[in-house]
């Protein structure tokens, strides 16, 4: 079987959600998707401090699933080895959020394929689903990058905007070699 | 640079002192070497249980460095990328004990260079060096067996008993391009 390493922050997982309900809260008013597109939402006006609640315990325990996400793994896992491979070593605190959230909203992936790492150079898969054109950079296999705020001007990747895309780039894979997803 | 992936259980960390502790502590004798050696520890009468403690907040906190470890790791560093690939998803609460433990012990490794994952068959790597034999079969660079009781029989990967070892190993290989460790 092939292996997908999906990354976990704004591919699985809506971090930026989470990042709109304390921008509002300490700064008294919800930028739309047109002040943060182009970059890192914590890089508008007096919004720096905001990087920071990624460290704290609880920022990553109760971030929603994106759309369809669950559905499509699911999917895939007839045909792929799904890895969840995620840079968590950076923020100690992230550990147990992020194995608690796997485990509750991605059931069927067993804790053998959770990869939790800084570098994601290391990682030896078939494709790799991340936000982070760097860590596409740095891969072997074939990459594809989820669209988020801070590379919406790439085009150095195949690009997949949600979950039904991502759905259609396997299935288009799959019927090369005459399967079905 | 090359780079080399340490196991840290019973590499890096002596995980059989604390099995010794708990064992001693439930079963009121302290098995030795010979009673243990070809064997896990917990594969003795009366000692099942004892893999359970690995599940436990605190069980790898307060561990020690196997002897030479930490000088032999910043040689090592000297010339080639070292990370720490260690099977920590299926312990949930060995996450942070782990993170913390390596930062404490090793603060020369950068937690970029942390890997905390189940399928170490995932690792892109030159060199791993791993006391599991099944690790070793799935890792297609170059795998180094360090004794532990459980592998004693094999005879399929070069050995090393102890870190003066590895440094030896990695002398040699460093030789080879003419270079000193």
């Amino acid at each position: 079987m092939k292996r997908i390493a999906l990354d976990m922050d704004e591919v699985m997982a809506d971090i930026y959600a989470k990042f709109l309900y304390y921008f509002e809260r300490d700064l008294g008013w919800r930028p739309e998707k047109k002040d943060y597109w182009g970059i890192k939402i914590y890089e508008l006006e007096g919004a720096t401090h905001l990087r920071k609640y990624l460290h704290a315990v609880g920022f990553f325990s109760d971030v929603t699933p994106m759309p369809n996400s669950q559905k499509v793994v699911a999917e895939l896992q007839q045909h792929y080895e799904v890895f969840v491979v995620t840079s968590a070593t950076e923020f100690r605190n992230s550990l147990v959020d992020k194995w608690d959230w796997l485990s509750t909203h991605f059931p069927s992936i067993h804790w053998k394929n959770y990869v939790f790492c800084g570098d994601k150079s290391i990682i030896d898969a078939d494709y790799m689903i991340d936000d982070h054109v760097s860590n596409l950079q740095k891969f072997r296999g074939k990459g594809l990058l989820y669209t988020a705020s801070h590379n919406v001007h790439n085009k150095d990747y195949v690009r997949v905007n949600n979950w039904l895309e991502i759905r259609q780039f396997f299935q288009e894979e799959l019927a090369k070699e005459g399967k079905t997803l």
